[in-house]
């Protein structure tokens, strides 16, 4: 019996190479066919072909595969092949790591997000709320050596009643007082129809959770050449958020940086879930920068410290904080942002007391 | 012991008569001041106010009750308070059952959807991929008694190198074959930039799950007047989802479909989880029609008959469908659309055989 | 260039036939292995076996494949092989509607419950508290038709200091009650210790969504007769679900009764997210009866009409439903379960009234 | 308009202090309630009682509070007052860090785990397989500074075809492979009746996600002394997984290490969500020690590093991996588990290498 069976898989071993060989010369032929489909600007993917080809192959099957086996194979034969011709077009996705091996760093002016660089710190209010809210918090995080300035003037609330951002008028009172402290402005636009606006007030521009997956802005912002902070969707996969990167790339914009925000989860302890594979995985799978925006993420103040280490330790480039002069009376999420004595105790508690001061050192000389 | 606790329960009973009274009081005095605030044109939440009045609170405080749990009963008397004022408004939601208490019915032409009318199919392609595509699907679902008809020109995709639709080119292609067989154009629409086109072209503008809190594109489709299909977005709860019609409505447009269309959950068997209690809450906690999108929630064909059936079950007004010539050659979703042989079946085993044919006789009178 | 590609193409046809060649001669190979594995009693899959075939493949392998795309190309034919195998040894799972394609009655007494049966209903209260309330609501839901008494004795709550069922005493006076107004009586078991009280005072042994997965009281239950009805795991997939129903068959007990009672999701509106696919996939899948507990999948009393509507009609068997004589003062979930006057509108509202009335009818002639 | 306000103001701000005073009155007649209750035996929570109290308040009241918006009020009255009796019974969870400050230290032999002390490894196969797999990785994580080895003799597979565990020889075969190379023995129990054997044989209990809120066996564990590794289950709240602890301490078990594995969600890239904020709130909640599972967090070799760090960095107190001599031959999990030169590495790029010599160290004195 064991002789029998040492026979058969011999056989079977015989039979393997000879699938290796015609395997090969398959797909030798489709890449001649693919050259030619990309010379004459055709699509590689014909599925009226395919078609045709699985009936062919149903057709003249015998046994002892059923059809539904039979295609199924062929279509991972059929895949394979179509691989190939992608590779072979370098159509590979802009963003992916294959395609550019080293990590991109994104320089907000000449501050520099990613790679080896140490990893920055965004923080300011969730809204841009009147002068006074915006210069007192200006101007106490750059005391703190923090260079980037977050302040939305657009608000996307789930309530249409509820308050919805000073609009362009918030705009300006960000970029006076980021000019003010020598401070770099990050705010979120919601429609394509800002776009100038944007360009004209702000550093970078936030794409948010809402509208990772509205193309049209995202196209809009891939025309312009200003970074790109672009936060996962709440339920966004790791594939739809680097897909959504990918519309900025291909549109011509490679100043993106990504960010993890927490995703939806049945968990209520937390407003929603950090995922740090996540960020891992963009790390991994991307050469793009990730931030983790901690206060999104946890929706509670005890939880900044640690989702700060756990973030930085999975590989982030850097951190997304609210901070606000008086989060009791804050028009919007006034639970989750923290005052100035907390924010200090924050960045002894993370270290980033240290790490600021040394890129303070490193770029500014002092 | 039984007495002295029957004498402590009398104390009590007396004590909780006396917060009643004390209780009732305050609210009217807050009345008062809610009624003087609106004249003023003032919003009645103070955050301010509120946060000296709990520190006057918890300074006065002598116990049993430490401070947390004194800010946490007063912020619910607060908040009772409060929502007393915005009633006294009439300030209430526009999508709310309180507010308007009979069903809506939207009209698309001659067509009504919702409230006790026979309930609707929409069906067509995925996407308009050519004027033969359009036109085959559009002449077969005519002839089956169908008056609805779905077909997309601009296609949210996630990759940006798939198919994205023929564009304006699609929508007149749509409209053609609509005109012809004398159907309402279901089209979807991704960009404010757009709506001059859809205006023109389309009969009921769908806001894709993507979309859902793309707010500026609910605000632009809002001070139109034409139909909108509000898909929910793939995790929206089902607040969020009511919210976003409350853009609408709020903006001037009354005229909002709901659609659910499942949600994304860990379950792998099928592409979303549909939700059918978010049916039947729509229609408990707003008038607005409410539709089941059968082939996204399920992403299987063998589930499109019973995902309709307990959906037309739990409450929805109608049903929407995909239907192409030839499926496998669809340039997008080609394993969930049926093809018209499929879709005769699908008539049939979920009764909408006859629901159409009545619906025509009543509608036309032949 | 036309000609050329049409040229190639035949190469290509004439290749994928002599692929489909090699494949059917290496799976009749692969079958006379198996015959002699099955004979010896030795298992088809040998992982190193597997191993080393592969390494032969990709040190032979000249391109234009990688390595991995190969392993993969392989690995999904070596699994197509042995699949082959197992079905030549009839090991198909005993659940699997291929296994068994008629629809499965599991009768309880003489009730039956699945096919073209009646659907059941099964109502009682949450947990069973004391004699006069089991025999209050047993009296009741039987003079409504009701055949089928549930009723906890052990129950499994998340708080150790929370009312944990009156454990066996609660049995007895469930087996007492439903002796009397000749009901049947459905009790959960938590551990295989309580076996034989189950198998003496209880008619159908439920197995709760937590214990779901605790395998060794599946294989306990396994090895009785006694109808169970097997509750979806909070977070089971459907493949899970089955599996564990698998575990009942395989250890021998066939009276398996599936329980759909929502899935844990991000929405808070509801208590669980009622899964209806799941549902509909059991019943395609398995020939097992399916039902669905309508008070756990909502937790909300203003949807079990809906959801017993929608339950139905996407294919279940019958429902589960908790009634309590004064929910208001119920020892376990008070917020979700009905009066007996709430029952009443119920059994209305959703046409069991008259399903229930016929099938006393049917059942035992008047 | 403004004086009328302030006035208005001012009485309001009286009869919040009225109401603060009545408060404090209810309460501390409600406390002398609860003693006398306690004094008795008797449950503080009554719902019959409390109903009855809310009726006689909603038949006393004339407005402008509804009914609903009362019961509302005057339940978190009562929930305030219960909460003050629980605290003065003392009967807090004793999971609590409020009712236990301190870190606790959970020994397993000489080595401690939690607190200020190193953290430590837990490694070995996912399953006992043989004595020479065992022994060879027994030998070769001891050789690397590792004190805890891990490996199952009951597996708890989706599949009752898969393979199970060897059972009992399987924990002989552990134990002999530890006693040998001075390891610490981690396994998994599934059914209260293999407590015996395991008492014997294991040094730290595991119970595993699927078994989280098995009670029965839980409470069996409580009766024991062993140290307790107590997974998450998969779909767990952080809340439902700290009760679980509290049934093994209420049983009389202290010795209990929480173990985070990742939950379920709808991401298909990794095969769990490592969850860090659930370690970084188990933590302060309770005074219990954390580990995290990093091979069934991500299910993906790539992710081992970056997932050990972020969670340690989120304050874990160790890391449980799987180890195997060859993972493509395992039994199960052979996607995930990693052989001896990747341990090699994963122990340099995670910093464990020092970790683990230091402690060697630390513990043995050379």
């Amino acid at each position: 019996m064991e002789q029998k069976i040492q026979s058969l898989r011999e056989q079977i071993d015989q039979l393997n190479l000879e699938l290796l060989d015609l395997l090969s010369k398959r797909a030798h032929v489709a890449e001649e066919i693919g050259e030619i489909q990309t010379s004459l600007g055709l699509s590689h993917y014909d599925p009226v072909r395919e078609q045709e080809m699985l009936e062919a192959i149903t057709m003249a099957n015998l046994g002892p595969f059923d059809s539904g086996t039979l295609k199924s194979l062929f279509k991972a034969i059929f895949q394979a092949s179509m691989q190939l011709e992608h590779e072979a077009d370098k159509v590979k996705y802009l963003t992916s790591r294959k395609t550019h091996q080293e990590d991109t760093v994104v320089y907000v002016g000449d501050i520099p997000i990613g790679s080896n660089h140490s990893p920055v710190l965004i923080a300011g209010p969730c809204a841009i709320e009147s002068q006074e809210q915006v210069e007192a918090t200006a101007a106490f995080v750059a005391s703190r050596g923090v260079s980037l300035f977050r302040g939305g003037a657009f608000k996307p609330r789930t309530d249409p009643y509820s308050f919805q951002g000073l609009g362009v008028a918030g705009l300006k009172l960000g970029r006076e007082a980021c000019d003010k402290h020598d401070l770099k402005f990050v705010a979120e636009i919601m429609d394509a129809r800002d776009i100038d606006a944007f360009v004209e007030y702000a550093d970078v521009l936030q794409v948010g959770a809402r509208n990772m997956q509205n193309f049209s802005l995202l196209r809009a912002i891939g025309t312009t050449t200003k970074p790109v902070l672009l936060k996962r969707g709440l339920s966004a996969t790791i594939e739809e958020w680097v897909m959504a990167a990918e519309y900025l790339l291909s549109a011509g914009n490679h100043n993106v940086i990504l960010c993890e925000r927490g995703i939806r989860t049945y968990e209520k302890y937390t407003r929603n879930t950090l995922d740090v594979s996540a960020v891992a995985l963009a790390k991994l799978e991307t050469h793009l920068p990730v931030l983790v925006d901690v206060t999104h993420s946890g929706g509670r103040r005890d939880l900044l410290v640690p989702l700060t280490k756990a973030g930085l330790a999975s590989g982030a480039d850097g951190i997304m904080i609210e901070v606000h002069p008086n989060p009791a009376v804050a028009l919007s999420d006034n639970k989750q942002q923290i005052d100035f004595e907390a924010f200090d105790l924050y960045l002894e508690e993370t270290g980033y007391h240290k790490k600021l001061s040394q890129k303070r050192h490193e770029v500014y000389g002092f």
